[in-house]
């Protein structure tokens, strides 16, 4: 019963048979390997964008902020969600990436980013010339931190905004196949035809050891991004093995198949919490996450039963009166069982 | 009738005398200089802080990012206030010269920290671990940039909340003189006295031509500050001209007796346009600037009579009807004269 | 018959079956599993230091940069040769981690550290006070990057020097398995017991997939180190796959036996070669690899024949008298076999 | 009989008069005053650029590391003398307000750039594709740190070089009005006619108090150099006291009759050090310093008689054998007297 993180679970079988199959004889190092070349090609099949630069590096922290180094000057703040990810989870990398650039934190319901509030702050941010920081890149994260989707229209809303200002766009993909799954649009729907410039495409969280994909729809950006990524140490020499993951994740519509996996157990986790009269959202539940309040002694039944996952936010505790509501986090993966599922909600209903 | 900033003011006439007196035959370069010797045990009695370590920049802006800097680590956040200097006017100068940090921006009215704000950002902050950005200084800006001014008391709840979390707090005192004369306090009593490490003490505001000094009041960053001055290209090769300009600050009360003609000037315009029905106050006016309320008319009869000021915030304009209120902010200096403000005055009266 | 890097080679079959072992279930996150606290145990074990703190990063460049942000301050030099893997290939990561510090490039044969260079070096960094950066770390590199192994001794000289400064040291040991199997000496003997605070354990080129270690042998940067990898996007969040690998690594010697098969590959080699009157040695063999002198006609034989490798440096080519004896470099690694190296030698032969 | 440095002398009186003259009344702040724009105009038409763009900083480093920063990436690498100010005497300014670029170091006597190194390290910098840090401006210091200036014809050679890699270039011109008198070329032959992108138009050393102009001789920087300046805290509030001295130096040819009295005195000072058999020089005399080998016993002479200047290198010490040669920068400033030169070369004649 581990619900703490979609980065808790193992990776996909596919994932290691191509690790197995990439380990004989010798490779090319450093991206040059015939894998990546193949995964290039096959992303930019799926994304309809033959144009597009495809980079792989070993983890999201290091996907968004080498791509928002590549968008954003230093002098210049990166509107993103107050909840999003670069803000709260990635120790500043986004600052150090830039060079001293800033965050602009946005508010909105579910960790979505109310247009008005972005419209509101870029103007907010022209205000005083040289004085300022500048306009930067518009930072979108889906699926957002509370377990939300964006529409393509509400994707395509706050673009619309971004371009009105000549700001590119970065998507914060880390749960892109989770989020595409949930939505009646195609990969370039979503991205480029809706205005993303950059895409960190996850794969971590959904099935791959340690790879994420970054891809530029325009390839201007390219160079600067290979110089970055090995100036941050995130050039592997031993590149097959990031390619290989890749590749088997792409295979076959490995990473589709995942995703809908784990959106379908957090189905099927939120239709049993949502019969349970003590069990309150806070959020929908889009894709493969959903924020839950429940009583305490809810809560220390599961923690009993030794069921892992957090608190959210983090501060709050078993100490307590027992009928206090609590709300937590709970994120199902490719490999979470129906037998986990049911387990979890006979316990969450006493 | 110039109220747009302190800083449009002329320098007083003893900062030229000084540097007409230490402009002859030849000095040490670098901060070596003997007028330099004596600036530092001047203000060393001053805020009766014998191990103080004191350094001059040119720029409010310098000495703010470079004090920052040696309290702050790249991966931490700096508390401010969301209207401070440091975070709107500084082009980011503090993510920079900190290498990458962060400012944790806190609400409170007419820009001072809410300390219950403070209480609740540190707390916050902590919540992640190696995830977050760490805790960092606190940052105080008095007189705020609404013009207010911190009690003693007020200083203390705010350093109180710090130190319990062993944090180094820093006084952005860009306008430090107007602030102290404006209280009953002693400079020690509302720095060190208080719970202040480090202070940017200001002298451009206030009748020089481009000093401010940094003072560490422990001298254990006195090192590290040097080198991030240097670098930062801040050391000035003929710093007597900088030593002479503080000299003459410092001495018979000159930095004091410039602050109480700003402060009387302001005071005096507050008082001329509390008595006028359509002009109201937004915030207090304790030291020599403040924020009002008029109608579009008066600031078109203002502006067709030459008088200079910003609207604030600055995208309201003259176009639109004659009766909307429209905020503005208004600052006196040392050289303001009386004649200046009963003319705008007697404009505003109509 | 590649030759052209150890790193082009696979990963030894232990690691994938530990992968696959590790591949079930759930596991904490970021560094928090239980495999994790075992390879930590058994490195302190291995270098007889109980105290010392142990991370794991995905690759060379960031195992180096990361440590020596934590030993150099931004206004330091960090002193290391001309050659070293830190100037030479890593397009600035030491300059970008330590946020903006500077490398001071010493002289010395088989890219060994001259004694008398880095006395002088250090002498020299010293002349100017504030103005000059400051003395920062020593960082020496073994095996080096001409494939020389120092000897404990050597070792010692280098950072007695450096300690009668008070400056911290730091070993890039990208191939430290290949020098430690080329010596007497145990790990803790050419480590700390000689005067070094940091190490960068390689893996990757001597058989993982992309694992480092760092190791501090004094616990007092461990927290820093923390921050500085989260925020260089270099902690993983399924960390076991990293852990996985090092504890096979381990594991009953692999990384010594893996070393000695490389090393053993290069003997054979350079054994082979040196019978040849046409080539001429550069360097000594004291590890894995070998720098060698032979006419432009060989080459194009080995060209011919398909055979992978490097001339050094790079700007050589296959066009041009026959005879023109060209340099380049060749690299055994564990997977190198007798037959490779055979053909080679007989095509050499001629 | 200061000799020690151009910057220990005092301002030229014309540029105190400017100061008092520019203390009247109001003006707009941060490079908006009218003077600054007089400044600009005159600039552009002394270097017949009449599109070039203008601003002050108040020292050299900020000069220098500012127009760097605007000319390199993070990832390239800056052509220099071994010598130059910006590798010996800015405590790596340029690595930080570049985000961590590199110097690369050239040798050439008297402190030229050798242009066969330049060629080489050109050629060096091109051979690892992303894994070297990459070409970037060269750097030209006119007058060089060992006091010769650079015929046009050597500026031109340098800068072809630069030019046919596509590579911008730079001169530190903080001794550029004694470079210039020393020539019989225009401001414009020695600047842009000759290559030169950005310059360092040195006031300070020349009769400033604290003032440089940064000129782009193509304005495409010119928005990035503002910010990256105000991000600095290099920009002025009260701009008018930097403009005013600024205007002063142009006026009447006053910068050019300063840099012929400081190169007048070095060479009344040469030729009398010429004439002593036990002095020898170490560099051509081209500007306003120079570099001689003469006995311990004379320099203990000097000392005694209260002489200020330095030896160079500054290891060496009035300790040891009378006989013994130790070298020494001697440098002359606008106020250097007839007098004063006299009375040197009385006690070094003995």
């Amino acid at each position: 019963m581990w619900f703490s993180s979609d980065n808790a679970g193992p990776a996909a079988p596919e994932v290691l048979e191509a690790l197995t199959l990439a380990n004989h004889g010798y490779a090319a190092g450093y991206g040059n390997d015939e894998i990546m070349e193949r995964v290039r090609n096959r992303l930019r099949m799926i994304f309809e964008a033959p144009e597009a630069e495809v980079f792989l590096v070993p983890t999201g922290t290091a996907a968004n902020a080498l791509a928002l180094a590549c968008l954003a000057e230093p002098w210049q703040t990166i509107y993103c969600h107050r909840n999003a990810h670069i803000e709260e989870d990635e120790c500043g990398a986004p600052e150090f990436y830039t060079g001293g650039g800033k965050l602009c934190l946005l508010n909105g319901a579910d960790a979505k980013i109310d247009p008005a509030e972005l419209e509101k702050a870029i103007h907010f941010t022209a205000r005083a010339g040289v004085h300022n920081v500048q306009h930067g890149p518009l930072s979108i994260t889906n699926v957002t931190e509370q377990g939300a989707v964006y529409t393509q229209a509400e994707i395509q809303t706050l673009t619309a905004i971004a371009k009105a200002h000549g700001l590119p766009v970065h998507m914060d993909g880390a749960r892109f196949a989770n989020a595409l799954v949930a939505t009646n649009a195609t990969p370039a729907e979503i991205t480029w035809k809706s205005g993303i410039d950059a895409l960190s495409f996850g794969g971590t969280k959904n099935g791959l050891m340690g790879v994420e994909a970054v891809i530029f729809f325009a390839p201007d950006k390219a160079w600067e991004f290979q110089l970055r990524r090995k100036r941050g140490g995130h050039l592997f020499s031993k590149h097959r093995y990031l390619s290989a993951q890749m590749e088997a994740y792409l295979t076959d519509d490995l990473w589709l198949r995942l995703a809908q996996q784990s959106n379908a157990a957090a189905g099927r986790m939120a239709e049993g919490l949502r019969s349970l009269d003590h069990v309150t959202f806070l959020h929908p539940v889009d894709a493969n996450m959903m924020f839950v309040n429940m009583p305490r002694q809810v809560h220390q039944s599961l923690h009993d039963a030794g069921a892992n996952y957090y608190f959210w936010p983090g501060d709050q505790s078993l100490d307590g009166p027992a009928n206090e509501m609590l709300s937590c986090r709970l994120v199902c993966n490719w490999s979470t069982t129906d037998e986990e599922i049911d387990r979890f909600l006979k316990i969450v209903a006493g």
